[in-house]
């Protein structure tokens, strides 16, 4: 039974998260930490600051904020506690921190903690060294019309890793509007498309001469992160100090089977 | 028996509609028209200039240049014949000119030519007045990595078209590159994806609450401008003067089934 | 403001209209009525059965199971009450109750409540038409792994309306699975893909030659099916008695603007 | 300069090679071997029989028919030269013989020579291992309406690589068609869609808790097939003696960069 405390317990991801873990019968939740403790009533204990709490646990799942960070980390390194942090909107600053943490403990970090996500960036990273001479790529993206930032982060994600296989030579293209500019072979297309309530879908597309190859993920709740972020805890906890993302889980997944 | 005058018939879409018409037992190709006459070896004459035809025939298809819409609108209306128009990149001033002289022929003009993005048109057009109130409408298009153009002028014409549905309140957006800003509500997305040898695609999707509908044509050859311009001719022949659109011959499809 | 009874309260759609109602300033819910009226706390007063409710409303919402039909149609003729029948399942005789029942009330029934699934279904007639000379029609819908029927009962819904329009002469192809033989041309193809956890996707795709025309619905959430009935109750309020579906409010949509 | 051989160079895919090779500026056309030698003009000579040309080549590519085979194989044997087959429809009889004929001289065979095909199937065996878990897995493939057979070959082949990462525990469904079956966790269903001229798409989809992963691959003409073969013939030529398919190809890609 892995012991988890949840770290911003409250907040929209804190309850899904919640409830995918009181579903797994591998999971127990001992606490929750919020800075609003009585907005939801929980089955578990929850206390404003991480430091009120004092039983046992084996690892903290981060759904917070950035302004919690330090605390957080001084936590974890002083408990000797494995981290899975799924927060996002870090400063490189943070992620330093993030960083130099994990030399004293085990934390799992991803910028997008659904298993999907990061197996679409595997496929595409593994399709690029066949199919980069002769195939074009393109990013297509939609989400729901709230949605203030755009590309989404998770399209920068997959075009950084791309543009990571072909040595940072591409350039990112963000609406084509011309009359008579032709597309050139260093470009990768991002389209931002924004309507209704849709979750998340990203899809990448290469190019050929007269076929094309389209990898694309569909997500249709916010349960997925919960899940990723459940998958990473009961990985890290089995892990030695570092820092760790879903590639390691994804290629512990290929090296077990 | 429709005896066919081809304009242009030594270009691209010129030697594919020969094709297409010596296929079609409806029809017989009695002059070919072309400033390189002796380009190609085809089984029927070939003339400089329409002026230079003596013969007989019911209609004119005209695949060649806004350069020789003045000789081809004077020799139609002098000679009394029904004329389709599939050349492009014409000017508003050209555009009065084919206006006018259908008032003495029947002309069949389109910006495009093929029945399935008609038909895609006309159920935009159906669906708007249904969804408009709670859906978000975005067009994605998809063509060839050698396209000049960005969006393509079918996309255009199709966010034209829904924007006349909504009394022209809408505005076209061509990339979303921003951190701050949600989408608004009269805003339509136009997304121009390029690569390979995409012959072309256009989808409409219409977002709304828990649900999307999506309605995409997709060409997979130039064929079908062929095919889209004998329907067409096959259809013109028999009307009064004026002017006509591919709006007129799926509208007398319906009437007629 | 529009008094209604959720008749079918406590089952699961009951509950998403619950909430669904309880956001829309337009409506106000007067009573639930339900089998096991103590499931959940409702903001609402609840009853085992609609005859005891003595209150006033203007119309019925039905989310529940045909056993329950009879009394529904009794209560809302005696009180003559509007009628929005929700529920699937019917048999051909309870049809005819509903129809028979519609000529002293205004019932609204549709086997689909998705506003979606109807303008699809809608768009799929436009085209036909047109269409329907050179044109393949194959239907594909994809469902969750927990759905016991295949295909879906709207898939059945589509082909049932294209099949009329080709009065019934076409036949249903559910898998294929052969080495000699050539698609029919008046095959309907209907796949059923089943996986995950998909809340529902119905495609139709036309293909002919060298282009095809797709029309595809995605649902994200049941609450499709609540906003749905939600628009059928507003608009059956001000109807006279007969009998009314999704078709009737579409059209009542394109002709009011 | 590679030296090629076409063995079945007045077939259809024979004839779209030639212009595939005449293209390209490292490849020589030096000799076709047809049945009907006479049947096109091409620039090059034609043999009725391959033991009748007696001039020097590199390779062989074979889009013939697996009567010619033994001849085939005991001429590129003879003349130690390397061999790449194209050809489909071979009786596992044949396959054996190319295994033995391929200790004696480099063989590249594979039933579909797309590379964008053979990148999918990569793809989809790379995910397995992450996803198999928890998605289901299905396949949709699209053909044109004059294909006989169904499934494709190419969606047996998808299918058949799948089931091997199961150890072959898989169980392939055609059509379902049921009122009462849910789906089974080892089922892999493969959809066969038949309509206008689709030159052939194939889709795998993964399909989990609130997400899918799709890989798709489409076909827009035959010439994916005449490309893959060409970078089959310029790989082979180097290759010790022994049997090769396109993951070598896609391999020795993965390595090189």
């Amino acid at each position: 039974m892995v012991k988890v405390i949840i770290h911003g317990c409250n907040g929209n991801m804190g309850q899904v998260l919640s409830k995918h873990l009181q579903q797994d019968n591998q999971c127990q939740i001992v606490a929750g930490i919020d800075r609003s403790p009585n907005k939801y009533k929980n089955d578990y204990p929850v206390y404003k600051d991480i430091f009120d709490f004092e039983g046992n646990a084996d690892v903290i799942i981060d759904f917070s904020n950035p302004y919690y960070l330090p605390g957080l980390l001084d936590y974890s390194i002083e408990n000797n506690m494995p981290l899975v942090i799924a927060t996002t909107g870090f400063s490189p600053k943070d992620i330093k921190d993030i960083e130099n943490a994990a030399k004293n403990i085990p934390i799992f970090y991803s910028s997008n903690m659904s298993l999907g996500i990061n197996v679409l960036i595997e496929l595409v990273t593994k399709a690029i060294p066949t199919l980069s001479d002769s195939f074009d790529i393109e990013i297509i993206e939609k989400h729901h019309n709230q949605k203030a930032d755009a590309p989404s982060g998770t399209a920068y994600m997959i075009a950084n890793k791309i543009n990571e296989a072909f040595k940072n030579t591409m350039e990112y293209v963000f609406g084509r509007y011309s009359k008579k500019e032709k597309r050139r072979k260093n470009e990768i297309g991002i389209h931002a498309v924004r309507g209704g309530t849709i979750v998340g879908e990203h899809s990448v597309i290469f190019a050929g001469q007269d076929e094309t190859i389209e990898i694309k993920h569909s997500a249709f709740s916010k349960s997925i992160f919960a899940i990723g972020a459940i998958k990473a805890a009961k990985y890290i906890v089995n892990q030695e100090n570092g820092l760790y993302d879903m590639n390691n889980l994804v290629a512990s997944n290929n090296n077990n089977k």
